[in-house]
């Protein structure tokens, strides 16, 4: 499939070098090629930056959102929450007509410290937010309740053992989307039903920093036992 | 232990059951005590009215809140999120002094339908203001991430291979409460932190209802895979 992967930290690097990975024609998008491809310094969470990540991965192109988007069947959102509708729009309404948007970022505002708030919930979610500015888009939300590294390879964590949800109001959107985490090795793809069901799993995202914390590490992942 | 029950729901007729089957002293502590002895109809649940439960468990009082409380050594609030603060209040802050409360309340709001919102949420929680309430109670959130047969009952499902998270500020009291909990068969019990972590795990019942949904069942748990 040709994939647009749009975010260039360390959930668009995982995502696009595993979808490279699998055969597919992978298009990292950010908001500035130049700018991207000037970084010398780690993020914010002390990973290394594009250029670095790009050295080792050749077969990814970096292009601006729209022309990301523009070339897709699929687009990852692999942005920051707050930066997510900006990104969007940067790629264009008419970039996105028609495409599957994988929706992977989550409402988290830290504005006010660790661990953040959300910065939309309960009554709506960023998923719906996104589907309401771009209705053309089939928006599935999914992999936002796991570390990036469990993303693309569920099995370095107990053989795969443990679960991925599922959010959308296009069937056959959900059903790509689940081939491809499939591919990815999730077993255990949890349809919770249409888009609005993203307030439960972005709302995961409380307990999942407390557990970091209590646990004292990202690998972990939630497993509906039934 | 002399434990008070208050509540006489599903939840609280689950707690005291099963309490008075490992051997515990059970009063089951409600608002008004010839109310709920003239119950007859199922509750808004289609749960059997209090009295047809009572029949089975001679060995459980039934007592106001404040009579319940004052011969406990641990509470179980197991009344409805929105009735807790009444509850705890008519129980008296005179009796609520120096007591663990094992809090299972969670603040859903079906003013709206369902599923339910949350009334408090993300930068508070009503364990936390339960505990700002009462600032001499030992507030310890648990179990409220299960349905009640689970709760009392972990290995009913899976063996009991799944998890149960406690938080709260004082660490004997989660202790007592961790102690009680395995006395249930839960052998997962993942200690959170302080009572602010409670936000997290009321949070969770978004997408606990959502899988309810989706599972058509609520005889499922979350298992933290490490």
């Amino acid at each position: 499939m040709n994939i647009a992967v749009l975010g260039t930290g360390m959930v668009g690097q995982a995502l696009a070098g595993r979808l490279v990975e699998l055969g597919h024609t992978v298009t990292v998008g950010t908001r500035d090629v130049p700018a991207t491809l000037a970084r010398t310094g780690p993020d914010g969470m002390g990973n290394p930056p594009y250029p670095v990540w790009a050295q080792s991965h050749p077969q990814v192109r970096l292009a601006t959102f729209a022309e990301a988007a523009a070339a897709a069947q699929l687009i990852v959102n692999a942005t920051t929450g707050t930066a997510s509708l900006a990104a969007l729009t940067a790629a264009g309404a008419q970039n996105l007509a028609g495409r599957i948007l994988l929706d992977i970022a989550n409402p988290l505002d830290f504005s006010r410290g660790f661990p953040p708030t959300l910065f939309v919930k309960d009554t709506d979610s960023l998923a719906e937010q996104i589907q309401r500015e771009f209705p053309e888009l089939k928006v599935v939300k999914a992999l936002n309740t796991m570390n990036a590294h469990l993303m693309v390879d569920p099995r370095r964590l107990a053989g795969g053992q443990h679960s991925v949800f599922v959010s959308g109001d296009d069937a056959d959107a959900k059903k790509t989307v689940t081939g491809l985490l499939e591919s990815f090795g999730h077993t255990d793809v949890i349809d919770l039903g249409d888009i609005t069901t993203a307030r439960g799993t972005e709302m995961l995202l409380p307990v999942w920093l407390r557990l970091m914390g209590a646990l004292n590490t990202p690998d972990f992942n939630f497993k509906i036992v039934r």
